[in-house]
């Protein structure tokens, strides 16, 4: 067995860019990865799949077309799927998203925010 | 939508009782349960699936019959599948598990540690 855990801010020291998820870990077939975000992201939505999003320091907003919630350290938050929603961090935030690998961080939308996926740190 | 996000902090102060898991989210067939540990767990393993711990105050000691992890909050670990462990925690600690619905505490072992499954705050 590997000895040693996986250190959330240890992973986070090794990102740079904004909106670059970097896999950390899998579980069967889903994939945690952690990001640091900073600004809007696009709408979008994944017809296949929930979406967990965990705020390891900062605030996360999540929109919604009927509304939003904020987010912050210490909380989780589950995109169901098919939901389209909008990501936004007025500050920097460093959060995990949890989801099964091979999912497109801009779901059906694509455009130039699409992250290369499955890279792991 | 729902506008509130999952509070671990808030949920954990809804958790009196050791070693009795609650579920906090769903995210496919997947389940999100919070815990409060204290003392040493039945060694067992998960015939079926990968297991995720994830600390959120105090440390957890992984025992594995070749080796250990030691984990404190802001880390993780995956126990892989079929692999036999025992969680052992010198003081209290407060952890989330992520694993499957319906994947019992004891796995496959049983005895009086067995929790209810499925128990949500």
């Amino acid at each position: 067995m590997k000895s040693t855990p996986i250190n959330f801010q240890q992973k986070l020291g090794l990102i740079s860019e904004h909106w670059q998820p970097r896999v950390v870990a899998e579980m069967n077939d889903y994939q945690f990865k952690l990001v640091k975000i900073q600004g809007e992201f696009v709408w979008h939505s994944h017809a296949e799949t929930d979406e967990v999003f965990m705020v390891i320091e900062g605030a996360l907003r999540l929109e919604f077309r009927d509304g939003k919630v904020e987010l912050r350290a210490g909380e989780m938050y589950v995109v169901p799927k098919g939901v389209e929603h909008r990501p936004v961090a007025e500050q920097e935030c460093k959060m995990m998203l949890i989801e099964p690998r091979g999912t497109v961080n801009t779901g059906d939308v694509g455009g130039p925010m699409t992250a290369q996926n499955d890279v792991w740190i």
